[in-house]
């Protein structure tokens, strides 16, 4: 790769990383199109004095076979993305809703704990005949305000959802969205929700076929996954406003190890939470600050989400950030 | 457990099984409860002159840690158990779904590949205010259908579902259906469609908190999942009707391996199925018949969907079976 060796001189780590997903991660055949995409979108909300946010959520799938029937996985139901996308736009970002395949959406958490069809019934008692289908509100008395604000998004072009399944997809399209959105230099902001794979099978090292069980007990020997927060920030969006998340199980890890993300990668806030406590409590760290975020009994009674609080104290320090670069 | 020992005596090697699913895999809490409902519906239906069949459905998620973050999973969407499901109570049979939290649910494929908000309007143009939210049939032409025939089948009581996450869920689950069936003898068919995983990590050896990638490459080893359709047709439900499905990527070693698993466990019939091709063609396979179910371009023109003739085929040999049995 020629054109590359420029900066393999001027910063080697980083160019490995990029020469290790081209390597070992296969490349989605869309990536340029979407990256197209997501920088025609990132100009003209720019243009318009409108942050871009991108956000990521969900788990990634990581493949054990290629052709594949087992792959590990991350716990995430894609429910803090999708509920934070909501509050960004609420707060005049435009999105970029880079989510797991059937991951949690916008707007529809109100449907999504339960099966639509309890949902839905025929307008008028006994009239299946008349084939109209309307909503129960009892069964979903917020499915109106959520349909109003889903339709007023879609109309303002405020959201831009792209899809990833695997690994290898969510590490080439978040490079994609973040040299797409570097032309927008701090008005962008990553909000890096996803719950990404730290392990991975290399392409070379991968199975073609289904594992038999019949060869006995499984050994699996997993490479780790190059950290991308590095090139992201350094590289790819060096002037963007750059959230990554850390979930812990064991909470007295949790702060040392945001703070020495924030060490190595030089970004902006971790958002540093608790496995079992995520909704009800996390810490916003970065370099000078620690903020706690708590909801209280008589907020969780109001209906009142963690994410909103996440998303105002981060949209405040976006604001203070492009203000100090000058923007 | 000196209950168990008479049976120890008499089957040393199913009693194992036994023996490691009550060692190594967690009992659901709700276990017993969830097996008394199944033998009433079984009974009441089975009263009622119909027959049960338990289908299980989606893939099994196996924890890699005890406060789970990640875990191995299988690829599967839970659209063959879900499709079946429909065509086995438009025969007449009723129905326990037990299938992966979150897999496809019957009746729900109509709208599980699109955003239900898009399908979603307010009634009147222009009329957000007036509340009311309809079903916009223009992009969803079956719902109707679906809704009619989910609410005859809800009002009939033929579908109870049962849900699980986990592979010890799953296990355990599946053993309570089977010792709750057997009490309807060759009435009951086991349908069994999951794509269940053939490793995981005993508890014992599972770390209590998330694997840290500080540590460096991971290594997993794995141990084997005990075979749970031999306990199933000599134990637990020996008088049922019973099939199995085997899924691989390598069509070349497909129908070998649908009569090994039809020698080693006696049961009565493996549907196999390579995963590129599995909505266009399964093979039926018994002790003595070998059955090749096709979908044409034509058919699949027709919506014609494989399930359809899955389940035409096995309903007739259950037929058949419940006859030979004197039933």
């Amino acid at each position: 790769m020629p054109s590359l060796s420029h900066q393999v001189m001027a910063n080697p780590r980083v160019s490995s990383i990029d020469g290790k997903l081209a390597e070992e991660f296969a490349v989605p055949c869309h990536v340029d199109e979407v990256k197209e995409k997501m920088a025609a979108f990132a100009s003209l909300h720019a243009a318009a004095g409108r942050r871009v946010v991108l956000i990521t959520s969900g788990g990634t799938k990581v493949p054990l076979e290629s052709r594949t029937v087992r792959f590990l996985d991350n716990f995430s139901s894609g429910r803090r993305g999708a509920s934070s996308a909501e509050y960004f736009m609420d707060s005049g970002y435009a999105v970029i809703f880079l989510h797991r395949h059937r991951s949690l959406y916008p707007y529809t958490r109100v449907f999504s704990t339960i099966n639509m069809l309890d949902a839905l019934m025929f307008r008028g008692e006994e009239e299946a005949s008349s084939g109209e289908v309307v909503v129960n509100q009892q069964v979903l008395p917020n499915i109106a305000k959520a349909l109003k604000r889903y339709q007023e998004v879609k109309e303002g072009n405020l959201l831009l959802p792209i899809e990833f399944s695997t690994l290898s997809e969510y590490l080439h399209l978040l490079k994609a969205a973040a040299q797409a959105l570097s032309a927008i230099g701090p008005m962008a902001m990553f909000y890096l929700a996803a719950a990404v794979s730290d392990f991975y099978i290399p392409a070379s090292e991968m199975p073609e076929h289904k594992i038999q069980s019949s060869n006995g007990p499984l050994q699996l020997s997993l490479n780790m996954v190059p950290k991308i927060l590095s090139p992201l920030v350094k590289d790819w969006a060096p002037q963007a406003f750059v959230i990554s998340f850390k979930l812990e199980t064991d909470a007295s890890i949790l702060l040392d190890k945001a703070r020495r993300a924030l060490d190595t990668y030089r970004h902006q806030a971790v958002v540093a939470n608790v496995l079992d406590s995520r909704r009800g409590y996390v810490v916003v760290v970065t370099p000078e600050t620690q903020a706690e975020l708590i909801i209280s009994e008589e907020d969780a009674k109001n209906e009142v989400e963690i994410e909103e609080r996440i998303v105002s104290n981060l949209t405040s320090a976006h604001d203070k950030f492009i203000t100090q670069q000058g923007g």
